[in-house]
């Protein structure tokens, strides 16, 4: 039995997000894979990702595993199952993963990026691949503030208010480590960039939310410090929109 | 009279193109902009762009004109057109053109970049603004043949064939100078940048396909300097398509 890594891209404005939804008319990242592999192997094969990307996110580097006997070479792969996708879902690499691999669990390091445009006209092309943000931003007090995110916390704060009230009735581990949080602004164009040793559900638009607050100074850099040493969600900012966020890639070195 | 210079940028996907088409119901850029002015100035108002550009092809940074005796000032003006359009075409900036400035006879230069990518996977969020080209490419040679069209040429072979019938029968020019034709490679992304004084009808794409048969070994550097010797449409190559190509800028310096 062959475990096959695949690495996906795909434009995540058409979607109910990665995850199979039972009962829904709803069109997924995973049920369009899985019809696809289903139709190549002929028989029903379940696919893996590397962790759940929301509505409206996209994916530059999403990873994901099916286990399978097929004697196919990986490009042979690729071909077949790129035969068999939708426009907005590509697989841009198969390989065969080594004895174990697991594309969630393997999984060590994680890049997000955010990208907003600050112009004061509306957005075409680029509408549905940014949030369009037209108010004046104080990046160096983005920049200054994120810098009290870097390291190993307790984010609790900036999960979905459901999901950590499930969480932490489940005595879940809501700790991870971010490593790198980078506010990159070139014209018009702003982008925070996040690796972590994992995401939270929700944390990276709960993040940008609340960073934008800064930004815009209706919230100090105190209070953002204030935000995740009371672990409380409510204190946060608004979760940012997902179409201006894309999973770029899941590192597992 | 005030003549009022609008910078304009616009996802060409869904229109007919720049120019408006009597008896038809396509969609085109200047007829929603004339709808937006005349709405807005509550008289019929024309505009007039830098050049017309094709179904298909987008703009980041168009030039138009029109007149108005308007005592709005451009931030004004700026957000009631914009108020006004829909959302795949946006202006994004508005000054008063000094005195007899026209969008298209005051034009010195024009700077179009053609995009496509060179990876095997079909393309999702990128397919509607980059041509897929799935083969390989020699980059050297098609830089090597591109130095030949730099310069001052009789461009009528790059020409569509009904426009160079056309022009020829009313004795028009198709003498241009190309100052730079840059061919950029960055992964699977190649970028082709060509400034010019201006450009004849269909002129870039049919040179983006011309050097794309150099890169596949279709022809040689050699037939393209006697294609352009020869000034003969019908041996020069495809047209490429149009959603690989942007108007990039136009200068009046």
């Amino acid at each position: 039995m062959r475990t096959i890594k695949l690495t996906l891209e795909y434009d995540g404005s058409n979607f109910c997000g990665w995850q199979i939804q039972k009962n829904t008319n709803c069109r997924t990242i995973q049920g369009e894979l899985e019809k696809a592999l289903t139709k190549i192997f002929k028989q029903r094969t379940k696919i893996i990702g590397s962790g759940r990307t929301d509505a409206g996110v996209h994916a530059f580097g999403q990873v994901a595993h099916f286990k399978s006997i097929t004697s196919m070479n990986v490009e042979e792969i690729l071909r077949a199952i790129n035969g068999n996708l939708p426009q907005d879902i590509a697989v841009i690499n198969v390989e065969d993963g080594h004895a174990g691999f697991h594309s969630q669990f393997s999984a060590k390091r994680k890049i997000y990026r955010y990208v907003l445009n600050n112009r004061i006209s509306h957005l075409t092309w680029q509408r549905k691949y940014m949030l369009h943000f037209p108010c004046h931003l104080n990046i160096r007090a983005m920049r200054r503030a994120s810098k009290i995110l870097i390291g190993k916390h307790d984010y609790r704060c900036f999960m979905a208010a459901d999901a950590a009230k499930r969480n932490k009735a489940a005595g879940q581990n809501t700790v991870r480590t971010i490593y790198r949080l980078d506010i990159h602004k070139s014209l018009d164009i702003i982008s925070l960039e996040l690796e972590a040793n994992g995401f939270l559900y929700k944390m990276v638009r709960n993040i940008v939310g609340t960073l934008l607050d800064i930004g815009t100074g209706k919230i100090t850099q105190e209070d953002l410090a204030n935000i995740l040493k009371k672990k409380d969600r409510n204190l946060a900012s608004e979760t940012a929109p997902a179409h201006g966020l894309s999973l770029v890639k899941v590192d597992y070195k």
